[in-house]
């Protein structure tokens, strides 16, 4: 999660799936960089995986949204053990609350500065 | 998008559709601020609209995700005289980049710290 992207991923072919993850986060950092960057990692390992946006407003919101060709996929990064303990952990120290949204993409598409 | 809101959005009952807008700004700032503000306004007067999450980080990716009932609010809202506007002087001013994808929800949940 600390190493932003500098752009957004690409629209993929549709059927996929986006995991919409809202935050808002307390003031413990304890161990949040370091288990951003490995859960980065982790799901990138995912088969299924296709990619990933994150963005944080100082103070405010973040908001992370990966996307997998499958429900399958997710299933398996859900379940991953190092995730559920990471899953843990952000609920006993790192947010204050988030809510997710599980979604199948119907269409997508995109824009680039000519 | 320039008030954000200081908790994610409830999740709702599904179905219901996410439309994630992840972006990449240019250096124009140019009545940016003046017509998110004017959006966020008419966005929530689209029967349907259900709220929406917004996040930025500085210098890097912007995420804004929007709810709603049914892909006929979804239209209602894309095809809006104004909000057409708007899109156009985005591409022409405000965005390197962005991607859009639109999505079902088929599960959602939340955290609160207790």
């Amino acid at each position: 999660m600390s190493d932003q992207p500098v752009r957004p991923v690409q629209p993929f072919e549709p059927p996929y799936y986006a995991v919409v993850f809202s935050s808002l986060r307390t003031d413990s950092d304890d161990g949040y960089d370091e288990t951003g960057d490995r859960m980065d990692e982790l799901v990138a390992s995912v088969p299924g995986f296709l990619g990933m946006d994150s963005a944080r407003t100082p103070g405010g919101l973040g908001i992370t949204v990966g996307y997998f060709r499958d429900v399958d996929a997710i299933a398996q990064w859900r379940s991953d053990a190092e995730h559920r303990t990471a899953q843990k952990r952000g609920r006993a120290e790192w947010y204050e609350r988030y809510v997710v949204h599980v979604a199948k993409v119907e269409r997508s598409y995109g824009f680039e500065r000519a």
